[in-house]
């Protein structure tokens, strides 16, 4: 029995996690597995609830979990708060540092029946199949941050960038680690003519890296790499970077698949893992079943594969999501003409229909 | 009589900044003005010949002259060097700040003969005009840097990003007074949600705005922007942002308009307005009159406009540029069937003769 930790969260949030649930459910019927589902608040709504956008039995319930199943959470109702009080840095960014959460990872794989869905020409889209591995738990978003007044009216505001070695070998590991599963290449994407942490950042991965002679590494500098990943994005395998590039550059990234609305991610390295869609909460979608939940589903498959070792049972939701697409339905944001459109439920039904 | 200094710099720098050289004399002919050209040594070529990437009397010419043509500075061969050495650090860093440059303006327009010449589809990109604005001596790149050894073994690295109110104001008044004079839309990018820097930039920004009511103004995050800008890159007018996140969205920006060897730059806002082509030195391609000059020559056309005020001779040459294009000409990072490849003097001659 394995025990799943659902953290619906804000706007779409809860619409898109049902659907993954569902297709959670129907995979433990095809393969014989048994998922037990506890749903936790956290974000906007636990906060409108308990008071804070993380609380104590939201954390409870992902420690006593297996895995976590992770919505989206913020929106504009709670933009005003302070920081710690604010569903993201006190819901998702606690979330994931209290878990040890360190290693984000982020699949962008061009479905074939896509290619010609995205701003990008099909024959640059087509093939495309990376992985970001971004770290979570350091740099710019957990340094310290503070607001100065100056003697002459206005502030002196600064937020700290900080990375240890061993933040960066751990974080290293894992993208050698998974290169090894893949196509044997890692990008270390970093500042190192600018920022003195990128040049340790470089340091570090270049020695981690000659623990495997296997795999080839090469350093790409964060702006050259943004626009690599529009040029000629398949020219990557596993990309490693540090937290805010990563955050910038996946977001960029999952435009080369068509829509944000198919990033998966898992995070990964502390006690639970947590698996959530790469969007957002898309306040102007919610409450009308119009979001895409395949971000949801596929975050659902890699849950299965990275928490749970169950590598047979994600791939079968892999596929069947791609089927449905070779089949000409699309959710709102992938809509082309000649297609079928389809809301967040009837999506869900049809990838259940494949599984 | 308007004194120009040209810094060269290292790699292609000299081959490119000779071509928008040749063209401004093109353009002083055709006019009649008189510029008077006075190269001084950076980078690379200033350390190796002088000792310092930026020495003394480089920036004695800098500050008695109307306007500096810069080419690119760096290269494997002193990337191990401190960073006060490094040519980028120790050169055009220090450059930009000594002389207060802290706007610096990158537009992306797209050559209507080039819309096919992208990884965009040709609807995407069609008719995109938009200007990045970067605050350039500020952020990351000047605040303290630190390595600490750390009791247990390895370092702890930080970088500090600051801003002060005043800072973000200025480089807002720039952003709004450019959009004034183009579509009246700012979208300001930050990442509020994370970064206290960035709630503060959104603060400032949102007051200035007041002073400017004919213009829109929108915010939006950084990951966000780095996916609008493959997406629908023709919603944006006007862009305003920090040192980084600009480095990192202007070369993106550049693959919209097929080559980074296109993007122009003027930083201005100090003493004396300096002119750079958006790349680098590219030592793979140096020597060999490879390098496309159309970055060089089209910051000429900048300088023209916004060190010297002379509005009619910068449209002068922009429109030689696309000229040269619809006759067919395009250097190899342009290159497409059918098109006839030329080395970095032709393209040169060629856009003089359109003068
Ligand atoms: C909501 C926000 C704090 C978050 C981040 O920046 O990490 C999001 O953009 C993401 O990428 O998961
Ligand atoms: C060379 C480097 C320091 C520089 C920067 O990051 O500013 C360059 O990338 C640029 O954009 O002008």
């Amino acid at each position: 029995m394995h025990k799943i930790a659902v953290l619906p969260g804000d706007g779409i949030g809860p619409e898109v996690t049902a659907q993954a649930v569902r297709v959670l459910e129907a995979v433990g019927r095809r393969f014989n597995r048994k998922f037990q589902f506890a749903e936790g608040l956290v974000g906007g709504a636990a906060l409108d609830r308990l008071g804070h956008p993380l609380p104590g039995e939201t954390m409870d319930l992902c420690l006593a979990s297996d895995a976590i199943l992770f919505g989206a959470v913020g929106g504009p109702k709670w933009d005003q708060l302070p920081a710690r009080l604010r569903p993201e840095a006190g819901g998702i960014l606690a979330l994931r540092k209290e878990l040890g959460l360190f290693a984000n990872l982020r699949p962008v794989k061009v479905f074939a029946p896509l290619k010609n869905a995205t701003a990008l020409k099909p024959e640059v889209v087509d093939g495309v199949d990376l992985l970001i591995v971004r770290e979570l738990t350091g740099g710019l978003y957990f340094g310290r941050k503070a607001r100065e007044p100056l003697a002459g009216g206005g502030f002196r505001v600064t937020d700290e960038l900080v990375y240890t070695t061993a933040e960066i070998e751990r974080i290293a590991r894992v993208a050698f680690d998974l290169a090894r599963k893949r196509r044997k290449k890692v990008t270390s994407v970093d500042k190192a003519n600018v920022l003195e942490s990128s040049r340790h950042w470089r340091e570090v991965v270049t020695a981690v890296g000659q623990e495997y002679p296997d795999v080839v590494l090469e350093h790409m500098y964060v702006d050259n790499c943004a626009m690599q990943l529009v040029k000629n994005p398949r020219q990557f395998d596993v990309l490693v970077t540090e937290n805010m590039f990563g955050d910038i550059l996946s977001d960029q990234a999952s435009a080369l698949g068509g829509s944000l609305g198919l990033l998966a991610s898992a995070s990964i390295g502390g006690k639970t893992g947590l698996y959530e869609p790469g969007h957002g909460t898309a306040p102007e979608l919610a409450g009308r079943q119009a979001a895409n939940p395949v971000a949801a589903v596929l975050s659902g498959a890699m849950l299965l594969r990275y928490s749970l070792n169950l590598e047979e049972e994600a791939g079968c939701i892999e596929r069947a999501v791609e089927r449905v697409f070779e089949r000409g339905f699309r959710t709102a944001d992938l809509m082309e003409e000649g297609r079928e459109l389809v809301d967040t439920v009837r999506m869900g039904d049809l990838i259940i229909e494949q599984i």
